[in-house]
């Protein structure tokens, strides 16, 4: 599968139609099971049905896995792969199989999200229930410098391939102190994009990301901030605006996050000593 | 509870950095709980948690059931209250008790969203199972000016408050053929945005808007398109892209699909008739 398919669209210009040759970012639905024992046994649970641009899908598991607190370490997991025997989903179901003593909270994932936590339903309560599954408050000394964040925009734009044929197209960034681009991931959800990029780091052994920023081609809401804190992740940027309960969670997290990335500008919501100052207006 | 909260944040311009007041995107939690007879029995279940703006929450509970093809019309609701047993999670429940006769297909709500139907799982199956709820395809003749689609984003801005606070929050739009802006709805979710646009409707038993344009302030997935549906809305029209498979749900549906609105240009994507093109290029 491929991210992008071919379209026969009409372009209006004013008044005027012509008809045109374009791409779009390809969107469809993929199923993550948990599998237990021989898969001929089909002793799998459904976790999560998600729609998302293919490719990637073992990260995007991994990455949604991790960050809903079911598994720890690459070990966790015996097998990854796309189940075979219904051609019609081909390609749209992926089954995990987990190590026997990996314990699932299924009580909690089918509740769905952490969000409905048992804990309570609010912000406060909301970033408890985040906070009993992180590591605590992140205390890394990652620092950047402005100019390193000012030019992450321009240079991911070209790294990223989809958006540029589709313009409809998310992506999720690692960078590190350097201003480095180590990961790319492309999602027509913004979810699924840092799913990908925290599963290709989970998988590659990085974690905790303690010495890398994650940049956004997005907006910044409270679930975004999560994922990040799991992968313990000390600088959070991003093209779009933060809500407030990613603020909130932010701050409870000494995660450094700035919105509003564009044009040699950004906001910074919290822990603004991360990004290298020396001149104040 | 308020669209928009104040924050003061670091507002960084070059390399220069002043502190200044801020408004943000509020966020917070709401779940929905279908209920059946007297609250005092709490005989009632759990059918959505989602991330929204706070606001319009009844409307968005009834947008949500009514694009799930839970509820068909406003006399299927008994009532629609916030619940206040539980002073901490005040304003983020929000308990739907429905009339006897209405059947919930339960199996279908605990696989959580359409696109998980039980007749299987790639985007053909996926629209398949969506237009099994449906009315079937689209034959308004509910037709515009190129003209009308030009204006809708300028005049939108202006009606659309909390974007003008934060500059974090969509919004999606009820226009008529005149180009009259008859509903504004924003969140900090698109999904929301339009549950809440489609249950003010739907309240008001405008459905199905056969002579009514939607337009949304972001990109346009899947999800977007079968809620359109849902709702009888012949055209559709959004500021960001569509999906592959928005755009084939849409031709499926003969629902005219506009993207990429801004500067005096659009692309049609599907049913391009609806739009009076008087000139070709």
């Amino acid at each position: 599968m491929s991210l992008v398919a071919p379209a026969t669209i009409q372009k209006v210009v004013g008044e005027n139609l012509t008809e045109v040759s374009d791409l779009l970012a390809v969107e469809e639905p993929l199923e993550i099971r948990l599998g237990f024992g021989p898969v001929d046994d089909r002793q799998q649970k459904s976790v999560s049905v998600t729609m998302r641009t293919p490719g990637h899908d073992e990260e995007l598991a991994m990455g949604f896995l991790f960050t809903e607190g079911i598994i720890h370490q690459p070990s966790d997991i015996v097998s990854c792969r796309h189940c075979v025997q219904d051609s019609e989903k081909e390609g749209n179901v992926l089954r995990v199989e987990l190590k026997p003593d990996v314990v699932v909270d299924w009580a909690r994932l089918e509740r769905n999200t952490f969000t409905s936590s048992s804990c309570g339903l609010c912000g406060k309560t909301t970033i408890d229930a985040v906070r009993a599954l992180t590591p605590g408050p992140m205390l890394s000394d990652f620092a950047v410098e402005p100019s390193i964040i000012h030019s992450l925009a321009d240079r991911i734009r070209e790294a990223q391939l989809a958006f540029a044929y589709t313009g409809g197209i998310h992506a999720a960034t690692l960078f590190d102190a350097e201003g480095k681009l180590l990961l790319v991931r492309e999602d027509i959800g913004r979810h699924n994009a840092l799913d990908k990029l925290i599963g290709a780091a989970f998988w590659q052994n990085w974690l905790p990301l303690t010495q890398f920023g994650i940049f956004l081609s997005g907006r910044v809401g409270v679930e975004l901030v999560q994922k990040s804190w799991m992968a313990g992740v000390p600088l959070l940027a991003a093209v779009g605006a933060p809500s407030s309960l990613a603020v909130q969670m932010a701050q409870d997290a000494q995660m450094t996050l700035a919105g509003f990335v564009r044009n040699e500008r950004f906001n910074l919501y919290s822990e603004p000593g991360r990004v290298r100052i020396t001149q104040l207006a």
